[in-house]
C-alpha cells in the first residue's frame, strides 16, 4: 500500500520487523513445545529466549544468498543465539512459521478494524438520532418517490455496518489458526503437542488438518467479508456524493479550513473523501477475486499465493482501515441542508401523493386499476404543466365524486410518511 | 442457466411459475395481515385464498403492454379473483413482494445446496476411512515432497467442506429475511404488523430496517459465500486433474460403459467431470464479484441490480448444485491406483527422507547449518547421478561420523511419514 493511505497502527502490523518478530515467537514457543516434551533441554530454550533476535537488514542480505526468507531469518537468530540455536525451527517447515504468522497478522488487523467500525457504528448512531426527525425526499431511480428522513439513512447503514461487523467477527474466528504440522501436514518430524503449545501460547485454535499450509479457503472466506464491508462502504460514499451534487445539495462533506476545491474553480467544495472511498472499494473488491482464485492450489500446496498474498492481505486491510477512518469522520462532521431539503421535496409538485390519493379512492370503493389510471392521468398532466399536483386532483370531477375537500386536505401531509419512523427506530434500538 | 448443467429440483426454483406462486403466497399473506387488523374483510380474503391464480403465459402478454412484471402479474390474479381483488396489494410496492420471494427462492436455493453439500461430505468421509493407509507421495510446488496417503488427501477436503458449509449456513440466515415496509421502507401505507405477519407465515425474519428493498450486501454475502464453496471444489477437481495426468496416473474419474474419451484418439480416459467443475468455479467467483457490484445503488434504490440478480443468483445456484452433484459422482467412484503410488514414490531416488538425515545429524550434535550443507551436497549428486540417495549418504564419510547403518536404515522407513495420521483422523472425528 502507498504511503498516503497507510494509517500507522495499521501499517505496523505489515512490517518486515513486526512479521519476523512473530517469526520469533512462533519459533520459541515450539521451542517451548519441545522442552515440554524433553525433546530440547530447559535451559537451551533460556538462553535461546534471552539471545534470540534479528534485524531486517541482515536478513535482507542473507535473503541475496539463500533466495529463501525463512532460511535467511533462522541464519540472522543463529548468529545471534550461538550454538544453542540447532534447537531452533526443530522438525517444522518455513509455513508452520510463516503461516501462523499470517494467521497473527490478520487476527490483529482485523482486531483494528472491528474497533474502527465501532467507531463508525457510534457516530452513525448520533447521527442517526439526531436527524431521526429530517425530512427529505426518498428517491428511487434516482426519482422522486415518497419522503423519508436523513435519520433513516443514517439508521440503514448503522444496521449495515453491525450486519457487517459480527461477520468480520466470524471470519476472525475462521482466520484465527495456526499450523505446526511440518512439511506436508503429517506431524512426521513434528509432534502435534508442539503444535497445541504454539498455538495455546498465541491464542490460535491449530488447524484440525493442514497440508504444508492452511488452506486458503480461510484467506479467501477473511477477504471476501473485507470486500464486502468495503462496498457497504461504497454505497454509503456513493450516497453522499449523490446527495451533495449541485443539483441536489442537501448534504455536504465538511470543508477544512484552508482546504481548497479546484485549482481552477475557487467556488467548488469537492466530495473528495467519498470520491475517495468508491474508488478503494474498487480495489478491495479485485482483491477478493484474486484470494478466491488463491484456493485451487496443487496438491500439498504450491507457493503462487504467497507473491499474490504479500499484496492483497495488506493491501486490503490498509485500504479498508483507512476507508473506514475517514468514514467516520465524513460521516461525524456532514453539513445537513435541511431547508435545501424541503426545497427539493416541494420540486415534485406533490406527486408523492398519488399513492395515497389511489388508496383513499380504493378505500372509497374504487377498483385498484380505475384507481390508478385516474390518479394517473392527473399526475401526467402535473408533470407536463408544472401545475401542483393538489390542485389538478381537486379540480377533478371523477374524483371529487369519492374525495371531499377536507379528505384532500388530510391527504396531502407529510406526517404520514414520517409515522412509523419511531417504530423502526426502536426496533432497531435506536433510542 | 443452460440446460446441460440445470439438474431439474433446483432449476424449478428458479422458474417463472415457481417466483409467480410465491408472489401470490406472499399476496395473500399481506391481505391476512390486514384483515387480522380488520382493513379488510375476513370474507374477502377467503375469497382471494380460493380464486387467486395466474397463468405464466397470461402474465406475460400482459407485461407486453404494462412493461411492469408485478402489475402484470396482479392484472393476471385481479382477473380470476374479480371484486375482491381491489383488496391485494394494499399498501404494498412491488419491491416488497419480489424481494420478500427473492429471499424465498435463495433459501430453498441453499436448502438443497446444503443437502448436496452433506452427501459430498459423507462419501468424503468414507473414502478417506477407506484410504486412511494408503501411501502416496506429497508434493509441495509440484515436487516430491514427502510421503501422506490418500486418505488425508480426503479428510483434508473433508473438513474444509464441512467448514463451508457452515458457512452456508450462516449466509442462510443473512438472506432469510423479508420487507413489506412499502415504497421507501416508511411503513406509510403497511402496517409493521402486516410484514410481521407476512414473514412469519412464510419462516421469514423481518428486515430491522429496510428501503424500497432489501439491503445487497446480504446478497453480495450470500454470493461470496456460494464463490468460496465453488473455490473449494474447483481445488478438489484440479487435484484430481493433476493426479490423473498421464505422468502421474494416481487416480482417474470412473468412465461409464460405452463412455468415450477422445473422437481421435481412441486410448484416451480424460478428467471430463473436474475440468467441468474447474471452469463452472470461474463463473460462480465472476458473478460474486458483480454481487459485491450490485451493493452500491442509489438513493432508496435503483433497479440496477435487479436484470444482474435475475441472471447471477440462479446461475450461480444451478452452477454450484450441478458442481456438487458432480463432484460426489466424481469422489464415490473415483478409482485409485496404489500400485501407481508405489512407483511414483520411487522415482524420487529417497530423496524424501533428506530431511530425517538432516534431523538425526542434527541429533548427533552437527548445527543445522552443517547439516543442511551435508544433506544437500548429497541430494544434489543423486539427483544429477540418479543414484539412490541412501547409497550415497551410505558412502557419505562426513556423515558416517554421525549415523551407522542400522540408523541409516531406520531413517529410510515410510512408517516414520504415516505415523501421525491416526491422531488427525481421531482430531477430525473420523473413525
Ligand atoms: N515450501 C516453502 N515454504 C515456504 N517458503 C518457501 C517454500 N519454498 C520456497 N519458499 C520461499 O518462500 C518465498 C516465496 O516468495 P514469494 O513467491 O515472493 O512469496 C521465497 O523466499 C522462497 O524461497
Ligand atoms: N420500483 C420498482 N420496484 C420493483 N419493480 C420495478 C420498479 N420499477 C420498475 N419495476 C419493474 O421491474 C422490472 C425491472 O426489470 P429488470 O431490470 O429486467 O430486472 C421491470 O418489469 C420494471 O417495470
Amino acid at each position: 500500500m502507498i504511503d498516503r493511505y497507510t494509517l500507522p497502527e495499521m501499517g505496523e502490523i505489515w512490517t518486515d520487523e513486526h512479521r519476523l518478530s512473530l517469526w520469533l515467537k512462533i519459533e520459541i514457543a515450539a521451542c517451548e513445545g519441545w522442552a515440554k516434551l524433553g525433546k530440547i533441554p530447559k535451559e537451551a530454550v533460556e538462553v535461546i529466549r534471552e539471545r534470540a533476535s534479528f534485524t531486517w537488514e541482515r536478513v535482507q542480505a542473507l535473503e541475496e544468498v539463500t533466495q529463501h526468507d525463512v532460511l535467511a531469518f533462522l541464519t540472522n537468530v543463529a548468529e545471534n543465539v550461538g550454538d544453542e540455536a540447532k534447537y531452533i525451527h526443530l522438525g517444522l517447515t518455513s509455513s508452520d512459521v510463516l503461516d501462523t504468522a499470517l494467521s497473527l497478522q490478520m487476527v490483529e488487523a482485523t482486531d483494528l478494524l472491528l474497533a474502527k467500525m465501532e467507531a463508525l457504528e457510534a457516530v452513525l448512531r448520533r447521527r442517526a438520532i439526531e436527524h431521526r426527525d429530517t425530512l427529505m425526499m426518498g428517491r428511487t431511480h434516482g426519482i422522486h418517490a415518497e419522503p423519508i428522513t436523513l435519520g433513516l439513512k443514517f439508521a440503514l447503514w448503522y444496521d449495515e455496518i453491525r450486519r457487517q461487523k459480527r461477520r468480520l467477527d466470524i471470519a476472525r474466528e475462521e482466520v484465527r489458526v495456526g499450523k505446526i504440522s511440518g512439511a506436508v501436514g503429517t506431524f512426521a518430524n513434528v509432534d502435534p503437542q508442539v503444535e497445541a503449545h504454539v498455538c495455546q501460547s498465541l491464542n490460535l485454535k491449530p488447524a484440525l488438518i493442514s497440508t504444508q499450509i492452511l488452506q486458503r479457503d480461510r484467506h479467501a472466506y477473511f477477504m471476501t467479508t473485507l470486500a464486502g464491508i468495503a462496498s457497504s462502504l461504497d454505497k454509503m460514499a456513493t450516497e453522499i456524493r449523490n446527495l451533495q451534487r449541485t443539483d441536489v445539495h442537501e448534504v455536504e462533506e465538511a470543508f477544512g479550513k484552508g482546504q481548497k476545491g479546484s485549482s481552477a474553480m475557487p467556488h467548488k467544495k469537492n466530495p473528495i473523501t467519498p470520491e475517495r472511498i468508491c474508488g478503494m472499494a474498487r480495489v478491495v473488491r479485485a482483491n477478493a477475486q484474486v484470494a478466491l482464485e488463491n484456493v485451487a492450489l496443487w496438491h500439498e500446496r504450491d507457493i503462487s499465493h504467497s507473491s499474490a498474498e504479500r499484496m492483497i492481505l495488506p493491501d486490503s486491510t490498509l485500504a479498508l482501515y483507512y476507508m473506514l477512518h475517514k468514514m467516520v469522520q465524513l460521516i461525524d462532521r456532514l453539513q445537513v441542508f435541511p431547508e435545501q431539503m424541503k426545497f427539493n421535496i416541494d420540486k415534485g409538485l406533490g406527486l408523492i401523493f398519488s399513492q395515497r390519493v389511489m388508496l383513499a379512492l380504493v378505500e372509497k370503493g374504487v377498483s385498484r386499476e380505475n384507481a390508478y389510471a385516474m390518479v394517473q392521468r392527473n399526475a401526467m398532466e402535473a408533470w407536463n404543466t408544472k401545475e401542483q399536483f393538489k390542485n389538478l386532483i381537486s379540480r377533478d370531477s371523477a374524483i371529487r365524486k369519492y374525495l371531499d375537500e377536507e379528505l384532500i386536505n388530510n391527504l396531502f401531509d407529510y406526517d404520514y410518511h414520517t409515522k412509523h419512523v419511531g417504530d423502526i427506530f426502536e426496533r432497531l434500538g435506536l433510542v
